[in-house]
């Protein structure tokens, strides 16, 4: 690992593999299927493990980064995320076109969108799975009134190029609420809009096979509520100083930090005025919307971050630092971390395995 | 531009020509030569209308970023930071070994690093540019003791390979202090601190002919003070909100926002509860180390951003916004903003007229 060229992610592949089982034991036989959230690590590597772990497909947020999911071979991709206008659905239904033995699947919360997304597919002779994404309380993107669920279930019915598959209802902002009380409450909530959602459905002699949805700071409540047929946790194989933050049910798995930054120690000062230790990664190496990435390690501090540069200072006992030492980093939010990078250095106790290209990186489209 | 997928970078041209032109016309007379910082737009088009603006060459940060530049055949690249190591010293000396005609300049703040250039150099059949980094108040990288610049002055001087130019002496914290009489502070002090290293490096034999350093929030001080011959400005062509948050001194120029983000409104909600348009663009297509982007119109603010989403609410009278309507931000911190990008779609009054590769993204080695 010490040849490797910095700043460069690092995954612990033991931890790595730990976490995926950790998971997949928490929710065995509470009846959900998993499909881990890809926008957290971009790499089609990573998504063939999770299935081979037992995942059954994986999500997405574009089109763009379905797109080498599905190269490289994921055969149930649902981009779990609005896809409007146009261009925009004319390339999905495209992608979907170019690969007809999986299974790709959209939200819509707008009957403008379901006509759009239909027109496309007709012309692209595709065939969508098609999700109603339920406002469940983030106030992002979803629909809040049973009415409009229903008329959405109508209107994709009325299609045969989309297939309506059932509920997406995603609390994303619960995921990084602290007490699991505060979890627990967001999550029923959820749980029991989801459930009238597809009483509603139901009820209009329309399907409502999948409710899906939960994250990482979550999953263990709706696995445990009885509606969710799936869950979507992506942060859990990597991890990060913010998930680290939450409390954790009794019960509930613990994920380990698999995920690094390895840095270079740049410039060093040790005087009677200052004993810093300068990195060499800095905004573009990690996201600070969490915070900074955060030494590894004790007795360092970090005072400053640059585009380039973060500025360690000594506040207790702790490693020494010397200029070319290469010491790592704990990414604040791994999401968009990840997407600085082109290439993630998989190791196994400081040894490099492999290297894996992170596919989707920079695929906003 | 409304066919321009999202999101995307979007480059006024009108504004950027003028910011250019605003900038060399401000210093012209003044005795400092203009080398822009291209870590803020990392991109080889950029640098070549810069230089034939007037400027005499480039700034990069990293040896992997300097690359595409010389590549692109801009003739003069300062590296304006440390490169440490055995493997990273190879690297730029192999690079400036592939490109004898151009000049490739470095920073060093350290014995061991000069050592380890010169060995590097001497291995690749290079020559290397090599600036002193003064710290001048950052406390990131540079040496603050005048017998230390000497020390460096001789250990440079020593190997054939390595050419002693002057000093860096850049004050980045300073750009960002909103008066102009923090900033005037700041640099006066900066100033004489590299007017003194100066002349130790002139009475020690050695040579110091260039002193460069300054960015966009300070450097019409840096020009006006005698010692400093080159300076450094990067934003100053594309502006950021917080730039635009500096007072302006009386005669110093007025930089206009020639930089947008393009977006969609992907989602829309308007009800008793809540009037909400989400966009398409998020944490992985600008930073929020200075605050999130914010809508370049009235009447609407961000409410939250994660990964691929903002929401903004509507606070008061200003434009509708419907599904599919395509809205612009105004980036808060350009430099890691563009570099989430894969290209810049330069438009003039609203059409596009090129699309120009980013061709630094990603590189932070």
């Amino acid at each position: 690992m010490s040849d490797v060229d910095t700043p460069a992610l690092i995954l612990d592949l033991d931890r790595f593999e730990a976490n995926s089982a950790r998971l997949m034991a928490a929710v065995k036989g509470r009846g959900v299927r998993v499909r881990p959230h890809a926008k957290s690590h971009k790499c089609v590597e990573i998504a063939r493990r999770q299935i081979a772990a037992g995942a059954i497909g994986i999500c997405c947020q574009k089109t763009s980064e379905a797109e080498p999911f599905l190269a490289g071979g994921i055969a149930d991709v649902l981009i779990s995320n609005e896809v409007v206008g146009d261009r925009k659905t004319l390339q999905l239904a495209q992608l979907a076109a170019r690969y007809p033995a999986a299974k790709v699947g959209v939200c819509v919360d707008d009957l403008y969108a379901v006509a759009q997304l239909a027109r496309a597919c007709e012309q692209a002779h595709a065939l969508l799975d098609v999700y109603i994404e339920l406002d469940v309380g983030h106030n992002r993107a979803g629909v809040t009134e049973i009415t409009t669920v229903v008329a959405l279930g109508h209107a994709i019915a009325a299609h045969a190029s989309l297939s309506l598959r059932g509920l997406h209802a995603y609390f994303g902002n619960a995921q990084h609420r602290r007490s699991v009380a505060e979890r627990r409450e967001a999550i029923d909530a959820a749980t029991a809009t989801a459930h009238s959602a597809r009483q509603a459905l139901v009820a209009a002699g329309l399907r409502c096979d999948v409710v899906t949805g939960a994250g990482t700071g979550t999953f263990m409540l709706e696995a445990a509520g009885g509606v969710y047929t799936e869950i979507q946790p992506g942060s859990y194989v990597m991890m990060d100083i913010d998930y680290a933050k939450n409390e954790q049910g009794l019960s509930w798995p613990t994920f380990e930090q698999s995920l690094m930054i390895l840095t270079t120690v740049m410039s060093r000062r040790n005087d009677a005025q200052s004993d810093r230790a300068t990195l060499d990664a800095g905004l573009k190496s990690f996201s600070t919307d969490s915070g900074p990435a955060l030494p590894a390690f004790a007795g360092w501090q970090v005072r400053a971050v640059s585009d380039e540069h973060t500025v360690l200072e000594r506040t207790g006992a702790g490693p020494e630092l010397a200029l070319g030492d290469k010491p790592l980093l704990i990414p604040g939010h791994i999401d968009p971390t990840v997407n600085l990078h082109d290439w993630i250095v998989a190791v196994r106790h400081g040894k490099v395995e492999a290297v894996w290209p992170i596919d989707a990186r920079g695929a906003i489209f």
